[in-house]
């Protein structure tokens, strides 16, 4: 493969828009896509091209990245919406959302049987990561496949993981990483409640387990955020609600129980289901507000 | 009060052997008291006297030490063991054990009632903490009351925090940091469970989850002894039965929903009840492989 200039960038959300910006200011030449003409215009003012369609993005491009949503839309882009078909043969498609494992075995499957390369690599550390290009990615596919996307990585992240060679053990480990996640965001909550319940201060409690043997790096991240009454919002609930859903997808697909992330899913799921969705995902404490009085 | 000179030391396992240790070193006169032979012979070795009962260890000393097992044996040795009436009017009680707020309320008024002082003082750390002196040590009583205690916390602690004035407080703190304590453990094995039952290589898990935001303290300490088949004992999983049922009467008490905690207390429970209650805590981790066959 040729060195890489040109990158089709599809899906200019949250993320997607600092990640893109990143790459133009590496000195990529970024087509960017998006169904929101909001998105569009956001990406055109720090100095990415756009185009009209997914499949307009890619036709020319030297790599496809697809930072969409969920599983479906990817496979709605590249599939029905002629994104694989538009790229050139044996180029490579990068899918950096956070997707089922087995979907993604699937739509790599699908990608090669055309002719094109597949890189699973899904990724952590959230918009501020996304802005800072401090990124974690892992990476699954074969060494060679990597290789030549390497300052592509290096624009975006600040570790690169190579999970293993076959696309879906990224997504596993992604989905792992929810876990956790998601679990200790909501432990910290609980803790809070509880802390609240019996009198003491939160602030107090934030202090001392925020540096303790109790601590989490999400404890840090969101604990502060709980403890405002109407935080800005870095990532939203409904995200946890999506990602501790595949999270669950996942183990019952595997047969895995995982009881602590059913417990801590339906935290999220009812924030959400109060309106909450769109709200800072530290507003699952609100969840246990609402269950505890506090 | 007279400067302190002399420490009556009562409970002296895995904590209590190396905080009278710290203590002795700091140049305290250390008389300490455990219903163990082995226990006293121990501190012997290290320059401590020993007594033959508890309220012998109390009787002329400036302050009293309780690093007992439970709320329990507290209550035994204070009361019935003859303690506070072997120890002079006006000397503080010191209770670092890890024990139930209301049972806590109850003794510190019990014996405050006998003209006696009393410091909630539970600690934060482990062993290796109380090795190194470097416990957090969680104080609820009046100013005036820690004031003068302040130089046995500095030998035995790297932080002290004020929770409040009223004896309980602290033990409440302390079960809170148990809950997050004993949810991430839960949590960082249920992650490796799940990550192994799909196949990844848990160690590539450890090493890119113990440094991304689904890390936790708990994770990068107790995760690496998670991949041991046979690890040390750094505290066993009947502590963390012990803590979290704790951490549910303390809820149960104040009628607050736990969740987390309830489901991560049933998978430290079924580990204990397989005979591995004295394994390292890590081994929560077979309760999982136990549901999994992981």
């Amino acid at each position: 493969m040729d060195a890489l200039s040109s990158i089709a960038f599809i899906g200019l959300g949250a993320m997607g828009r600092r990640m893109a910006a990143r790459l133009v200011r590496a000195g990529f030449d970024v087509i960017g896509y998006d169904v929101s003409p909001e998105a569009r215009d956001v990406v055109t003012a720090f100095g990415a091209t756009v185009a009209l369609s997914a499949a307009g993005a890619a036709r020319g491009a030297d790599i496809v990245i697809l930072m969409v949503v969920n599983a479906a839309q990817a496979e709605a882009v590249l599939f029905s919406g002629g994104v694989v078909e538009a790229l050139g043969e044996g180029r490579p498609i990068l899918l950096m959302s956070t997707c089922p494992a087995w979907l993604v075995s699937d739509i790599a499957e699908r990608v090669m049987a055309q002719g094109r390369q597949f890189i699973d690599a899904p990724v952590s550390g959230g918009t501020a990561g996304a802005e800072a290009g401090t990124l974690t990615i892992m990476a699954a596919a074969p060494q060679a496949v990597l290789d030549p996307v390497r300052p592509v990585f290096e624009a975006l992240g600040a570790k690169l993981v190579h999970v293993g060679d076959r696309p879906g053990q990224a997504a596993t480990l992604k989905t792992v990483n929810q876990l956790l996640c998601g679990i200790h965001i909501a432990a910290a909550a609980e803790a809070f409640s509880l802390a609240t319940k019996c009198e003491l201060d939160p602030h107090l409690v934030l202090d001392v387990l925020g540096s303790s043997a109790a601590s989490s790096w999400m404890m840090k991240d969101r604990g502060p955020r709980m403890l405002e009454s109407e935080p800005a919002v870095s990532s939203a609930v409904d995200i946890f609600v999506k990602d501790l859903g595949l999270v669950l997808d996942t183990a019952r697909n595997a047969k895995a129980a995982v009881p602590l992330a059913a417990i801590a899913h339906q935290l999220f799921v009812a924030t959400s289901g109060r309106g909450l969705g769109s709200a800072d995902d530290s507003q699952v404490l609100r969840s246990y507000a609402a269950l505890n009085g506090t």
